[in-house]
């Protein structure tokens, strides 16, 4: 580590302490960053497959000027009236099917799915959640309860049940489907034993901490049934997913041919400006708002309506569903090509659009997952400037989430750097 | 309501439905603002005494060209090193006495909030909470629960316990410090005789929901005294007493001659960029990390930091807290003077720097609320084009909290426009 970083670093324990989490053997010191591209203080360059919140690219111009213009003219909150936040809902509510039309703004993902919790516990009467067993949903009190790879090892609490992963590479099987709603019904069983019932299933529709599972797609529609069939809902977690990222559609639940009862939104929704939102139905709402109702001092201003609409014309203007879609599946055969290529430690390529996982393992037969080998090579490709982290269960799985302006040159770059890593 | 307001609100009507909640009689449209001024789309301009978030003044342009600048350079978020969060931790606890040396960046004072109620309940091994009777402290679950003023005639969560605002109007007394400490300490019996225990007794600094309540300062201590002998913590909530509001240092506690253990902030941090944060200490913060652990995807970016940083510059430069102090202390003036000249229906005026309450009663003798009176006088305000809302369990005290540069002038408007309004 050189002295500027030692430096920093000194200073951040001091003003941080025990919070303190940095990325990497050697923390980076970041200065600047554009599109794919991210900058250090020693003036090096490191491509980025890590960041998806800088989804339209790093420092988007149009976003920044959008940020600038409106945090100049009226940044206020939504007890007035002002166009633009109802042009963005507008804008934005157009991409849900029919049904999914109405929005409530928030400041962050986690807010959004505490919201979407207490939404489903109003409009059910019922407490208990279903999710993934590595599930990630946020970081508040209530959506920790829900986040099993928030509390390794320790017992889930009362009203919350896990179900697997849809994984059908450790645990092949024909139906997917039919398994993981077999799962999910012996949750909903279990919480209607315990006198708790189900008031929703709330899965991220790409499985992100859980280790990245898209396919075979649709998967999700039987599970889903089972839950409506029980009184609960189906809430769709996109703030990973949503926004293009699978490349097929806005959102990562199209895949799976359902439509949820609510959607909740985050990260990539304002290209780093602090947004959130809950999509979901009238209905749902009236529920919620006898009991309690809500207000959210920054949720909706007129600043985080203009950073979402400069998103949301960007994704648009720059077709960038489609290149996901493409650059992605670019990018999966070549990381296929290179396993098959004398690289037996890559068990498995998977995932939708540029959300890509690169699974490692000791052994091809035995699949043990190896995750000294993930360390390694996150490690490895920080040194050859490229910027990846893991996800899943055993942390093997290398997490490939680029802003999506990311091109076919771009992971060609990718693929030399893991190629080179993996052959030291 | 002109056809433009009510396009809109149709419009908002269906896309929010049911959680839009608008201000006054006739909503306004809102176009831009800038100082202690907002102008609406048809043209006037009208004086904003309502909001503390765009603390410094609406749209201040050294606040918006750090964020332009910033949002333009590098957003991105804190598992990297990057240098000016450290300058803005560092210029942050400068404002706190010692001991209080680490914050935690969130995006709210709803997750600031949660966040100090997770850190306190792992550091006391304690689940229970002491709130005053009309608190809001937040719209997160777990918040929620501490709020009694979003559940109004519902009965408190088991772990949750509310003693009454320390109000010396209603509620004379010679010994209020006595008082409100007797109050803390039932509650705090009452959670041990539960076998709860009580994790912080949580604090708005200036009972700005309650209705407003700053004197006799200090009175707090011997409460915080009470539970910290049951081995709980204070939590001083500072999302709306902060910042220099009160007029008398930076924070609403040092009125109060104690120390927090943990502090909570919000609003005004970023004059209406989404920021919160956690001020606390090494071995609080160790033990909640050794339990679960925080990430924050927006707490503590470039831009947060960048806005938060120039808002702590302005304060500074253009002597906000003095200012504060001597504005509102020439404003409870100029109300007292109408009380005193045949207006006995304003029973108190209160409160600390730019933070002040006038209370409407009935009759001055049995000082019985009068909520309709407040009604009348926030929408005749409006007429008059003066920005102002309601504070207490009755909504009968009028909230002044206006942007820290209102001036002496203005503060000459609003008495003038009241007195019109209250002798129609």
């Amino acid at each position: 580590m050189d002295a500027d970083t030692a430096r920093l670093v000194e200073r951040r324990q001091r003003t941080f302490g025990p919070t303190s989490v940095l990325f990497y053997e050697t923390p980076m010191h970041v200065v600047s960053a554009s599109g794919v591209w991210m900058t250090t203080a020693d003036g090096q360059r490191y491509l980025d497959v890590y960041n998806n919140v800088p989804s339209v690219g790093h420092c988007h111009p149009r976003v920044v000027e959008a940020i600038a213009r409106q945090a100049g003219q009226l940044n206020t909150h939504t007890r007035y009236l002002y166009d633009i936040i109802h042009t963005y809902a507008e804008r934005l509510l157009e991409t849900f099917p029919a049904g999914l039309d109405k929005v409530t703004f928030t400041c962050t993902g986690s807010e959004s799915n505490d919201l979407a919790m207490r939404v489903a516990t109003a409009a059910t009467g019922k407490r208990g959640f279903i999710v993934t067993d590595n599930a990630y949903h946020g970081n508040t009190a209530a959506v920790t309860d829900v986040s099993p790879s928030s509390m390794p090892g320790k017992p889930l609490p009362p009203h919350v049940r896990a179900v697997r992963a849809p994984d059908v590479y450790h645990a092949p099987t024909d139906d997917l489907a039919g398994r993981f709603a077999a799962e999910v019904q012996d949750a909903i069983d279990s919480l209607e034993a315990d006198g708790i019932g189900v008031a929703g299933l709330l899965v991220d529709t790409i499985f992100s901490s859980d280790g990245i599972y898209a396919d075979p797609a649709p998967f999700l529609g039987p599970a889903v049934a089972a839950v409506h069939a029980a009184g609960g809902l189906f809430i769709a977690d996109e703030v990973q997913p949503g926004f293009g990222r699978t490349g097929d559609a806005m959102w990562g639940f199209m895949r799976h041919q359902v439509t949820p009862d609510i959607v909740t939104l985050g990260k990539p929704m304002g290209n780093g400006f602090p947004m959130g939102g809950v999509v979901s139905r009238t209905d749902l709402l009236e529920a919620f708002t006898k009991s309690v109702g809500y207000f959210n001092t920054f949720g909706g201003n007129p600043v985080a309506a203009a950073a979402g609409l400069a998103v949301l014309n960007v994704i648009q203007d720059e077709g960038l569903v489609a290149h996901a879609a493409d650059a992605g599946q670019y990018l999966r055969e070549r990381l296929r090509a290179l396993a098959g290529n004398g690289h037996p430690e890559i068990g498995d390529v998977r995932g939708a659009g540029l959300y890509v996982g690169v699974e490692f393992v000791r052994d091809p037969l035995t699949r043990e997952p190896d995750p000294d080998l993930a360390r390694r090579a996150i490690n490895g490709l920080h040194k050859k400037r490229v910027l990846i982290g893991a996800a899943g269960r055993h942390g093997n799985v290398l997490k490939i989430r680029p802003p999506l302006v990311f091109s076919r040159e771009n992971a060609d770059q990718l693929v030399q750097s893991l190629e080179e890593v993996l052959s030291i």
